[in-house]
């Protein structure tokens, strides 16, 4: 049975004074009016770990009672930061084996209530043990990636910097992103080293939000057309290579088949920025660009909101921000209010068929989501 | 698509010297070595709370890596104490679309680690905030549910007992349960108070284990005929009594609905006995019995092994033991054990239709999960 969005939102992701149940109230009121669908089947909630950002077990019971939606059955799914994304990936199962007509799938992480370096300590939790004895982080595991990537194919650090610049420009034009900043290549080189070559403008801020997506079986403008996942090692010393994720190569190659479809017929995507070299990583590994030439890409403008293929017109995890659980959510959002011609003053001019892809873990369990504009 | 068993195991419960990957990994080895199935469209993990218990986050990709499964996509599930049933019921969706032939579906918890008073603090995490600032504990609230039975139906305190009792004596009959122990009423009766009326014999273990379920489209000699879950009011004050769980009797509801059966279809039963008035307040909410007749029924031998409707002949939550994340699908191991006649001295005498119930949290988020025994 096929599947379609009857609506797609996310609150404005940043320091939010609510709780996690209240950014999951505020996405999941505002698509309810959207769309005026008061009653679900089922309703699903992806978040990476409420439990030690804010002291909440047993979230699903919780959002659907706080929603009136008792009896509705709940169900909470966790892949790490991709949770966003998987949970619309096991949505999507039940309204194509028709045991459910219209599901209400919610995601949220609240994250800004803990100090920096005690929320930077919880999410290393999914980084393998040994590699955590050993003193590592997500950004000093995304640092050494980048050497690799920047010595295997002669990238410059002012060109990884194109990242940060577009996507920051991206986000001034998107009134929910956390972050509203013009940057200068200046800016960039002179802000401070988080782990050598990445400095503070190549990594995602910490940021509260939640996102929330309806699933039907009745046609509606916004089809789901592919649905790819797949994991890696979790240990990076484990991995094939380093200047490519495999999880996110054959989440693609998955996502593509169910479509019939290839790269070049994406016509504009979102990819997991959370450090500026995991776009361009993301975008060889999707089959956009060969590898080596991402850069080139971005570099040459291909990338812009007007460019041949628009990468994160959002502003990406790097502007719009980074409430783990709801990120690869907020992908699929920003796909929906493209392709319904919401998306404002950062429209791109041919949103018929939108990717999102979205990295769990530092690249072990990554989702990719191909979404297709259907004609009026 | 119908969905059956391939296979079914868990590890022996109790106090386990295995970190929870590798529970994890005792029990999917075992499954994979019955069954001499190798590989998987899909792995699905339900676990309540590893992050707070053991440290260990990203546990999808963490088993799927360990099993030397890559990249085969993986999800973790979770639902409070219910988790090791809602696992089963979105592995099915997978299985059911057409989406997978074949999946693994595991769960786990690894408790005894921590003292017993960080264990039970984790645990209350999933009771409403307000109520836990009162002070309440898990004990407590099953406590005062137990009061309001009792008073209510004229059940006595020793034929309380006597679910204690029986599911200690199945237990002895479980090589895989956590505790093998026959106990008297004196012993019972003696026990330490824990809340009020609820003695230590009423209350189930903290316990390591984990299971396995492989799901598959091919006709095996198991079959899920029916599913159903529902949510409740997470504050036991807005519930609309306290002597039923209405998110059992809906669930239930459901899952008849589903299979196209009534209660008295049902042959046997397992139930979620974490505390011992769960069991007949189980019994009832799923129109096994009528209200207030469940602990007669229970005084009549009728529930015992030999009965006419064999409860818990695993020995139960109380003896079999409660790695929380598990438990609702050690219910579904028990029901295929028994409807392949692999159960031994514990075997039922018609395990043709078997019901597996399970609670999250205080009852807000149940499930039921019903099995028939397909004809050679």
């Amino acid at each position: 049975m096929s599947v379609y969005l009857a609506g797609a939102t996310h609150t404005k992701f940043g320091k939010r004074p609510y709780s996690i149940v209240g950014l999951l109230l505020e996405a999941a009121n505002e698509i309810i009016e959207n769309t005026g669908i008061t009653d679900f089947d089922e309703i699903y909630v992806g978040t990476q770990n409420p439990e030690e950002f804010t002291g909440e077990a047993n979230i699903a019971s919780q959002i659907t009672d706080q929603l009136a939606l008792t009896p509705t059955p709940a169900f909470r799914i966790n892949t790490a930061s991709s949770s966003g994304a998987a949970v619309l990936h096991i949505a999507y199962n039940a309204v194509a084996a028709g045991r459910a007509k219209r599901v209400l799938v919610l995601s949220a992480e609240k994250m800004t209530n803990l100090p920096t370096n005690r929320a930077t300590k919880i999410l290393a939790e999914v980084i393998d043990r040994s590699e955590r004895a050993a003193g590592v982080s997500m950004a000093s595991l995304a640092a050494l990636i980048t050497k690799f990537y920047m010595h295997k194919y002669h990238m410059h650090r002012d060109d990884l910097s194109l990242v940060a610049l577009k996507n920051h420009s991206n986000g001034l034009l998107n009134p929910r992103a956390h972050l509203h900043k013009s940057i200068t290549l200046a800016d960039v080189n002179k802000s401070k080293i988080i782990a050598e070559p990445l400095r503070l403008y190549d990594c995602c801020p910490l940021s509260d939000g939640a996102a929330a997506v309806i699933l039907t079986s009745s046609r509606t403008k916004v089809k789901i057309i592919g649905l790819g996942s797949a994991t890696d090692h979790v240990p990076l010393r484990n991995r094939e290579g380093l200047t490519s994720f495999s999880a996110t190569v054959n989440a693609g190659e998955r996502a593509y088949k169910m479509a019939g479809l290839s790269p070049k017929d994406i016509t504009f995507a979102e990819i997991h920025d959370a450090f500026t070299p995991f776009e361009i990583i993301g975008s060889e590994d999707l089959g956009l660009f060969e590898k080596g030439e991402g850069w080139k890409a971005l570099k040459n403008g291909v990338t812009q909101i007007d460019g041949g293929l628009p990468i994160n017109p959002s502003g990406g995890l790097k502007s719009r921000g980074h409430p783990v659980g709801a990120s690869g959510m907020a992908q699929v959002v920003e796909l929906y209010w493209q392709m319904t011609g919401n998306a404002g003053k950062r429209q791109v001019l041919n949103p018929k068929i939108g990717l999102a892809q979205s990295i769990g873990g530092l690249a072990t369990n990554n989702f990719v989501t191909i979404l297709e504009a259907q004609n009026a």
